[in-house]
């Protein structure tokens, strides 16, 4: 299922990610309730349709007072004032404070009509229904004023803002129960060969299981894209076709092939017969060589619209994830509304040197260890397309250049970093 | 719903971390379905089963051969083999390749008892049932062994080793369809106080969303722990406890106050009352002093084990999240099984001077851009306690040293970083 080889040269890395960005659509918007809506992005603009805080109020448990009575307070000479209500937070005031008088408040709670300073607790002595303060206060001393953190009208998130817990609580602070997001792609996952088993197949006679359908479906979870399961062609063009029919309403098509090319390649009739144009079919680069990526011309309804993306990995398990970590992942990530599609690179200084022929460039799994704040980068060892563990340990992959020929030990390298970031130079001390 | 203000104390926030972590259990295993355990921390290590690859294999497409056949074979004089078989991947060769003859083989495919290398296509020219090979080849040439990359046997993942796209791949690689996994938190999630209202609630009167409640949930959704909403007590002693009562068979109780403190305080005696012992009511740092934490003696049920750890968070929706940043968040992903639990931190220059008071540490909330391998950390202004939007822009949390009463433009200063890691100082150049 690869039909790669086909075309010796191929394009470039940086060629191929320029091309399927071009491309990929940022999908439509759909409506969800908050509660369903975190880690997905915004397609509207969020305007505040309440000020917060929604009323004047205190930044202290105390007292609220006219300051004018209080200007001649002091530790020595306290001003006494009547204490003629308490205000629990929530509830609010309904009366007026008079000159002379103080009432009793909470953090948070409104602060009385009247009133335009609040001492603290720690600066008054109380008895009965009577209060001694022992300082002066300035206007608005101790107290929040409305609209502070947000005024009516302003605009607190904005469209292709993600929506992490913060912003989950901020939508929930202006009474937003449901907002409108990026839809999230349904990415077919589909493989073929005759010698591809399922998790809990056969393996006897040189059979393998088809590992990486099972790695994208989790990286399309984890990414918080839809997955969608199509299982295991075989080498028959009619198994091949029944296959990417099913998958033509989706919004993006991952085909992963199984070791065996050439002769037994029945994707890319199939794909032209279905009208899928294919854009190229090889990338210089190592791992992963054969690359293929293409999209359908008109969605399979035959309405307006562009039919499904379609990436065809590489079988080799190393080469199948730097590919989806290169050119599926950033594209799903454009789809769902992120501007932000690519993995961080940082700088790292490396720690061996490294060689290889010119005309692809290579991505190196390294280990990134921080040391006083430079990045370290250690090759994982085998680099052999095949050693998916080495992949498990990477930290990161090096970037070592196409033209390139050899890295020294101490040169600085760029490394994008593969999943998490490490867990940084130090754990703040804890 | 706040007991903070009353130990003026606190404790310093490393304290605070260390004391959480020492006493947070990691939870026990449950075994998952593979299509259910991406995010999932492996309580097991995991031993191959099998080798990969499964049997000595094709690297390429071309010939299987005996290379002591081709010693002499050169473009000028290529020698020329019958082609006795095909082997396409996955079937493999049923019979034994005999000196002076070759098989037809797929990269991937088996190779042939008797066989012991593979001459490349592009080193042959074929006709009907022969091949003549222009070039000699080494023993062992073009295959790859069985158990090149995993032998049977080999540890290939460790208790502990969190399961992303590349783990999952593996596991399925080896057959594995289920495993054992760390159990994910249950989070029971409550607030109390008048003045809170919920999501749809009337604000009039200056009340308030109980926002925290909904980031909280949002933030154990993201995280992958389990949220359990219980909604907004009332300031009545028999609402908080019936509240918390709902939550003892939860893994972590995280409450959170309304605005009020001080007299409208009903939770310390309800947790008393329900056998929680209370460990610590505030940590010396800004925003969020008042912050609680103690755990339940035994669960609920009354059988051996503790119960759920409980932490009280502010009010106040930065201060809220800066506490389940530093401290309810490490000890969920310790529960789920993770040895990295806390969020990086890299060093940054600092754009601007800030001062404090001594006697709290400050976490400012900072933009970080990176110029040429430096990030430099701008302060995201206001840093009212309220400034919910602050938050949102802020890419990570400069930590102000408990001591320290200024920092100056240009000095080195740590920066946790807050949710994903800003872009990086480049995207690869795409």
């Amino acid at each position: 299922m690869v039909w790669a080889v086909k075309m010796r040269q191929g394009i470039g890395v940086y060629e191929a990610s320029e091309r399927i960005q071009a491309v990929t659509p940022v999908l439509g918007p759909e409506s969800v309730l908050l509660g369903e809506a975190a880690g997905r992005v915004l397609a509207e603009p969020i305007f505040s349709s309440r000020q917060l805080p929604p009323a004047d109020n205190s930044a202290m448990d105390g007292y609220a007072v006219h300051s004018a009575d209080l200007v001649d307070a002091s530790e020595g000479e306290p001003v006494r004032l009547p204490v003629v209500e308490e205000i629990p937070a929530g509830a609010g005031s309904s009366q007026r404070l008079q000159p002379g008088a103080a009432a009793r408040i909470f953090t948070g709670a409104p602060v009385p009509e009247g009133a335009d300073a609040v001492v603290r607790q720690e600066d008054t002595r109380s008895e009965d229904n009577q209060v001694w303060v022992t300082v002066s206060v300035k206007p608005g001393e101790n107290v929040r004023d409305a609209g502070e953190d947000i005024q009516l009208g302003d605009q607190v998130l904005g469209g292709g803002d993600s929506l992490g817990a913060v912003e989950i609580g901020l939508l929930a602070s202006l009474g937003r129960s449901m907002v409108r997001v990026h839809r999230r792609p349904r990415v077919a996952i589909l493989s073929g060969g005759d010698e591809l088993v399922e998790v809990d197949g056969d393996v006897r006679g040189g059979r393998i299981v088809a590992s990486n359908s099972y790695a994208l479906v989790a990286a399309c979870r984890l990414l918080g894209a839809e997955p969608l399961y199509l299982g295991i062609s075989e080498d028959r063009p009619e198994s091949v076709e029944e296959q990417f029919r099913a998958a033509l309403d989706s919004d993006c098509i991952v085909s992963s092939a199984g070791v065996s090319v050439g002769d037994h390649d029945h994707v890319r009739p199939v794909l032209e017969k279905l009208g899928c144009e294919l854009d190229f079919w090889g990338v210089r680069m190592k791992p992963g060589y054969p690359l293929a990526f293409g999209r359908f011309e008109e969605a399979a309804s035959g309405v307006a619209g562009r039919g499904p993306l379609v990436f065809g990995l590489p079988g080799n398990p190393v080469s199948a994830n730097v590919s989806y970590n290169l050119f599926v992942r950033p594209a799903l990530l454009k789809m769902m509304g992120y501007s932000t599609c690519f993995r961080p690179v940082i700088r790292a200084r490396l720690m061996e040197s490294l060689r290889k022929k010119p005309g692809r460039m290579h991505f190196v799994r390294v280990i990134l260890e921080n040391r006083e704040g430079i990045w370290e980068a250690t090759s994982t060892g085998n680099q052999s397309s095949g050693a998916l563990s080495s992949m498990t340990r990477a930290d990161g992959l090096l970037v070592f250049p196409e033209e390139a020929e050899e890295l020294s030990a101490g040169d600085e390298v760029l490394v994008q970093l593969l999943g998490d970031a490490p867990a940084g130079e130090m754990a703040l001390g804890f």
